[in-house]
């Protein structure tokens, strides 16, 4: 089981709560980050709040909802320990794990029904990295002075 | 007429180039960042480059497309000032425009048809941004430090 750290802004808080409910009764350990409500918030600040969750290791994995997922996912991936991957489909979902080790899948509530969502989810967590031939470039998403193009 | 960096690996190259061909048929002023040719490549150093010319003013709005889309809109957002949207249908990429203002667009070669990738596009350069209350969530993915939550 795993330590899933889980953040919305207010449009995605239902899919949020409805999520997290649905992975603690798989066992893993859920730390939901908020929002709590209905309240208009900001994404940026959930985004962030998850992104530092990972980079401190409090959590293996991150779940991160707003409307769109473009918004979150953009902050998530503004921390160079996180690796978000934006998903509406389990097919992209599993390759974000196996070539890009990513850490944090990202939904777009008002896109994604709930099936999907959950398949997406699973296929996340039930995909290994493959290693090998992606460890430079994953390397160089944590380390852009690894790139030959950013000297 | 916009000007429109645009960037692959080599899992992408042929959607690349028939986009960027058809993109300058628009009379849009293309920069073709590579890659070029099928040799293996790393999708960070061509997310980072694209980031780059945005980031220095080259590029009005960038395209970036790798295998998944995946990899390189995660190197794509590593640059605060771009506001990369991964997408596979135009409702999304409209949306990455009107709320996210959103300056570069992902795609994931293995993942899209053709017609598919050229409606995301289209519909990303037809929308303007709505600001508004987008406006403080917009500057917060460029300032984290504005954020409530990251002090």
């Amino acid at each position: 089981m795993a330590r899933i750290a889980i953040a919305s802004d207010h449009a995605a808080v239902d899919l949020k709560d409805l999520l997290a409910g649905w992975l603690r009764k798989q066992s893993h350990d859920v730390q939901d980050l908020g929002t709590h409500g209905s309240e208009r918030v900001d994404y940026p600040d959930y985004g962030y709040r998850l992104a530092r969750a990972i980079a401190d290791g409090d959590a293996d994995y991150g779940v991160a909802i707003c409307g769109s997922g473009i918004g979150i996912s953009i902050a998530v991936n503004r921390e160079p320990s996180c690796r978000c991957a934006l998903v509406s489909e389990p097919v992209s979902a599993a390759l974000a794990r196996q070539h890009n080790n990513a850490n944090v899948v990202a939904l777009g509530a008002r896109l994604i029904g709930e099936d999907m969502a959950k398949a997406c989810i699973t296929a996340f967590l039930a995909t290994d990295y493959e290693g090998g031939r992606h460890d430079q470039r994953v390397a160089k998403l944590s380390h852009p002075s690894l790139t030959k193009e950013s000297v």
